[in-house]
């Protein structure tokens, strides 16, 4: 099985519909049917005290990650909602880019359950780890991104 | 018992310490021992496909508020930090500014159990429900947020 | 809105189906639409070192609750299945009999999210904090607990 | 690094301490340092409607993985506790023995956090998926297990 989705449709989505994922400066690097690399860059404005990365922008990135793996299985056209995330902080990020692996769990017709494994770029040890549950809407009633939208082309 | 730290003493640490707060749009309304009420503003750069408010930005306001509620507890003085967070997503947010208000369910010494229920102003039925851990650094190694920073009289 | 099981339907579910139920020791104290208060007797056979409840008892009764809110709302047909659980353990427990006390989140037509407070009975204080998610089937599709265990009249 | 405590130390202390883990018929199979493979025998007690294993004893299983992952890397002097656990139900388990997999997330001074994958004997697939804190008490202050026992040679 391979990808419903390629990066260059996940980055028109997410440029088009996620202003979040620009201003936490995240992007997508890598992704195959039910698992994916997500990258966030390291900025200043996602610190907290004590200079590392600030746990929400973490938590960010883990559901960036959660949802390239569900579009990886389903395709760019269903309406997904998270409705459950689980994070366990493990150890303290330096000050560098944090990457986050996914891979799914479980890919049922009415909920995907996702794990994300994040790492702090360079070092060794999980950084944070993570479970979360997607809501598949029903086929025949999720309207695409593009009608969601009201995008012509998507 | 009275709260160990006032909003002004909170906003003067989320203003040196924490970007994302601002960036974010979140603002402390109240707090007492053990309890909190924060705001996050609406605001466009906060949306994901459907129009409403992202789920990371929900986390971040669920994460302010139990830190909100740890400091109430043990002052400013202390370098806590979130080691887990649960969130159910319940029902899609309208476009509006969201409020969540945060107790705690359990004050140890070395661990604090918080939940948070966040709101879409204006709106009947709970948005997201949040319970989180923090791990309180024992009192005599706990730097000060002052030594962290470099703060000379903060 | 008045509850959709009685607590001696509940009862028939589970001596038919749950034998662990009456191996805990658990009993269904009161339900109504939307809560119930599930009783465990303090029984040598649930403790863990230290003389308490054994965690993995406490789970047991908060999913049996959880399970009583769902049945109060879909009512005694549907075959509800738990896809997630996240429990705080709080305090330790004494030797006593345990209550849970349960109430809906979220009754969605797919998912219900549920809230369980776990005390210790006499004592003050909750002693474990479990959120939980459960699967509703739906109604076309849904056997009867009748259908699934071949009971006559049930 | 070895294991700290062999499988007769272990299967003592649940013999002595644990009633329940006999009760659900759970030996363990394999530990390593900060690993370790648990199971618990089909009986017709644990069954849910449906007649698959119920989600409790699933639950018990992955505390009891957890508890010797824990042992395996401090030793059986410890009282450590659960603090957290969350479960992710993946797939219908079938009328068969289940196989818990641990392993070690982060192993702290004060706390440590565990994975473990649930399997049904035999069948492919990931039957549940749970993460868990265990608090791990200060090294002077902790009893051992067989202070607290009363136990003379233990």
């Amino acid at each position: 099985m391979t990808t419903k989705i390629t990066i260059p449709e996940i980055q028109a989505i997410l440029d088009a519909e996620l202003p979040l994922v620009d201003i936490l400066g995240m992007q997508v690097e890598d992704v195959a049917a039910g698992a994916c690399r997500v990258r966030m860059r390291f900025k200043p404005d996602l610190v907290r005290p004590g200079g590392t990365v600030a746990g929400p922008a973490m938590m960010a990135l883990a559901d960036l990650a959660m949802y390239v793996v569900v579009l990886s299985l389903i395709g760019p056209v269903e309406l997904a909602v998270t409705t459950n995330l689980n994070i366990n902080f493990l150890r303290k990020p330096g000050p560098r880019d944090m990457i986050a692996e996914g891979r799914i769990l479980k890919a049922g017709k009415r909920l995907a359950v996702v794990e994300v494994d994040l790492y702090s770029e360079g070092e060794e040890g999980m950084v944070a780890h993570v479970t979360g549950t997607y809501s598949i809407p029903p086929q025949d009633k999720a309207p695409t991104i593009a009608q969601l939208t009201g995008a012509a082309g998507a």
